[in-house]
């Protein structure tokens, strides 16, 4: 493969972002075709001197010279086109989730090995510099035999209402990255998943039949247990950070912060907040993430967030949410049988 | 009352630091009577001029100067202990726990009630200087409304298997400060518990019929949750940690390090461990602690920690042990009819 | 002004930087012309579709379209450049220093003035977002009547030996942005200077007559004294900060390191480096401080580094080397007659 | 030598936290003498069963039972004190300084000599466990060959101006301690000083003939350099941080502060202030200092800090008073000829 000729379906933020880093960050890779409803992100990817922009999805299944696709469309389109992607033998980057559904998730993963197609799920925070450490970290030893995982991921606001009702709940929309980054960590499969749900942010998403703040004890077959804690909103900005402890030490991974000033004054010492939006303080690991997937395709290699990974994430927001309805501990072989 | 007049049950390590407090650095208190079987501490005694050293408790019991009983023996001798200085009419300190029975912790407050003497559990965390700064940054809204109290504990290294065997297990033990603690910051009732123990430090642990590693989810009334963990061994010393976020932001109280420095070098940045031993981290709490009791008997006040905080935190650890073992979320009320 | 329309003069480390963020992160201007002597250069314009790409110098002196010139070819054309772009009546942006020679800064400031052309400086460390950050703090008087400003400057590694010889020494160098730091904070003008010298960090640098480690004290007309400490090498990274005292307080700004990760272990806790390149260290800076010249330029004010602050810089550069020849506080009066 | 037999002269601030370090904490050691001109002194010896209690000083030098004399009486007394103690052949701690004059500290030093009694003098900062650790740092190569040393100390509120009067002025008073402090950690000594001062904190004390602002380069034989800066005011509490620069790193010691939480909100991040009073901030180093100088006595080995540094500390602080007034570098031969 000469240079990985890409097409990407939405551009939106994150096809934006994607885009942009393929244009002028990325070597050993051109995209070739955009689609995407609207003008305006037409007139984005003109920009960038994209060859085929259109509004029309055919652009890019029926373009025969594509080696992959790069899928940023609404998450109830990813189904259908990571299918087509595949029937059309196009290697598949698709954005989280792959489906809120365990069934279309297996369907996805099987029509990719069926058709033999790369498939790599966009967990972007894997690629986080901060947390690929403390992976790194864990990896070589330096915190021993695991212990415990903490994450603490809190958003600066919730979203709009509207996004709340088709997000499939908390832990489908927002805690699937941790439950993904837990499994990371641990490099051991969950065997019990016990979760509690409050409603303590605004009213509006309780009505909604969703929860705001949420915590989740996942317990891993290698005896590591994780803390997992969310909530849709903090004063004090994005707060987003991992501890994990093992026989040997613990590592963490904190935030990162606006600047890096303090103020002495009578009162005490002050700092900036950390980085408010999502987009500052993971922009590097969209980076990284589509690197990774240019090299996996490049080299042959398997991307290293695949299919599987979209399938486990998702059955453990599945039976947090089962754990939470029911208010007891639920293994996951009630919820999957692999 | 002129100077409040003491005697201590019980001279060992934390006797010893309560009486060295009581006799060089708060004022309004005497030790007039220092009870310990052993020479050794009756030694320690007399470099203080403490009048009435000796081996049998009724030199504290038979003297009608005495205002308050310090009670530092062992755990199994604190219900009798605490019911002779009531009977006779003696404010009472005890070290924690009161008992490791909910039945004879209730009989111990009822005595007390009875003989309407005071009764302070020491549970001297409440009285360190970072998490005392923690409970009033929330008292004065400084966090808003609580959400969520996370207590980090983690232990350099296990204590001898013999002391694990009579102690009542890790939540009895250990946990039973941060049950307290959560209780105290969240300034509400607990009314659910989810428990999951481990034995990953030393098969011994588990061999003694304990766990090693804890973690506890509580559900206060108030709508708060508390994640707890506890470890009885880290390879980087000990590890006293609070956390607690709410509507308008989130405080933290970090450890305490060896010394403030810091190695930068070309392989990073370096600094020293934290304190490793409970002594040193929570050295000035026995200090404010015993302030605390002095005060409010000089004051006529009711002691900060009482009875009820004893039989509280005594009965979340027994609930915590129920849900270990059934494995299920188990209420509060299942314990204890308060 | 419609869009500012931009000529580059030099496509080198720099050069690039301000091509690709006019190009795609900047509004309201537009790259028109690039000169470079390298194909390598002109390649990289090309790729942003520059429309004219040449390594004549006359295609952006002889272009009337343009509105303003960049100047990032090397420091010996800086002055002729700068009379060019003057006499053809563009703005001019000019990377340090506009000369290490007084009089022909002198001349510079002069022929922009006597054109009418706004003339911007750039030292972009002051738009680097921990100093502006601390600009601001004292600006807005949180630090009160300034006392104390330190600067702290190491360079990870020392550049090349040629580099050195013809970089003026280091006070002209190096130093030069700390004291635009020092006057840009102060806001006052420097009165005296002292400086020191030493040839510690590679003897090849002492047989250049050079120095690798300096030290200088600044004394403000308002009565603030500037601590400025620098080298050219440090074993752990590039170390840049900045203190400021005062009636009030104290601000500091710190480095910024490769991630936040730290790890507790049996010796301690340790945490990344920080980063080490300039060019990552400051690569926001950069964007600011075009920002910053190209709204000078929309809305018609004065650039926010002037040749002045040039000219001042490079007067205290040659006053500390005065200093450290003769051994001795050397006013500026002995300098410079303005 | 059985216990070190020790008679304290002047019981004010220091001389009680070395009489109570001597009495509970330190072994080897008793106090068998206090001489203090008060009642208050002397009812506080008391409380600790010190045999002889007066406010002759006679009472110490006539007792030939003892060993050691600590002089924490008035600075000057110290000269007298210091000689009656070697004629009377007991060790000397003494306070610093142990003269203004070096014509005196030079008679001081003979005096002790002639009657081969050892001396010590009590720069506690080498004590402190912070400081001590960047020393050992230090001396271990972890910081290389030294380059810079950098003294930050910054006094939360000035003494009153009748201390100010009698204290020698800022250099001999208080930059006393950082002189002592660059000398341990350079080990290596002083070729040169370079000083200002200025009166920014209170014009009273400017009114007093003294500076509140000070800064000081000193040169050492071995290349290395010290920045020292002080002031008699910080608002923000008791600044007192050391940084040790060479050619394999970097070490910094930094502030004890009140507490270690951290409170994050809608404005930022907060802490608590360093802590304040010197008296908590050094508490523990006058311990370590007192159990240096029992464990040279009872071991026959030289003080850890002798006469000779209390020598060079002061010629120091004599060098930067004259580059002060006469505004040049000053060799440290114009004022020592050792």
């Amino acid at each position: 493969m000469d240079k990985v000729k890409i097409g990407i379906l939405g551009l939106g933020r994150i096809g934006k972002i994607h885009l942009g880093n393929l244009a002028g960050k990325i070597e050993g890779a051109e995209v070739v075709a955009v689609v995407n409803p609207s003008e305006e992100g037409q007139d984005f990817a003109r920009k960038f001197n994209v060859p085929f922009v259109s509004s029309d999805a055919n652009v890019i299944f029926d373009n025969e010279d594509l080696d992959a696709v790069l899928i940023c469309s609404p998450n109830d389109t990813h189904a259908d086109y990571v299918t087509r992607a595949a029937q059309s033998k196009k290697a598949v980057f698709c954005e989280k989730p792959l489906d809120l559904s365990l069934s279309k998730v297996k369907e996805i993963i099987e029509v990719t090995q069926k058709h033999n197609v790369p498939l790599m799920v966009a967990f972007n925070q894997r690629f986080d510099i901060n947390f690929s450490k403390i992976k790194s970290l864990v990896k070589n030893g330096k915190v021993g035999d695991l212990r415990t995982i903490k994450i603490t991921s809190r958003d600066p606001a919730p979203p709009p209402i509207g996004y709340i009702k088709s997000s499939g709940g908390l832990f489908l929309d927002m805690t699937i990255h941790d439950f993904d980054m837990a499994r990371h960590i641990a490099d051991s499969e969950v065997i019990e998943v016990f979760a509690k749900g409050s409603n303590l942010v605004d009213p509006a998403i309780g009505e909604a039949g969703d929860i705001d703040t949420g915590y989740v004890v996942l317990s891993f077959e290698n005896g590591a247990t994780a803390l997992i804690e969310n909530s849709r909103q903090a004063a004090y900005g994005y707060d987003q950070r991992l501890e994990v402890f093992g026989s040997k030490g613990m590592a963490q991974a904190n935030n990162n912060f606006k600047d890096t000033h303090l103020l002495f004054d009578e009162k005490g010492v002050h700092g900036s907040r950390p980085l408010d939006f999502f987009m500052d303080r993971y922009i590097d690991s969209y980076l990284h993430e589509m690197n990774a997937f240019i090299q996996a395709l490049t080299q042959g290699t398997e991307p290293p967030v695949n299919g599987i990974d979209g399938l486990k994430a998702t059955a453990i927001a599945i039976a947090a949410n089962k754990s939470m309805e029911e208010n007891r501990p639920v293994k996951m072989t009630e919820i999957l049988d692999v």
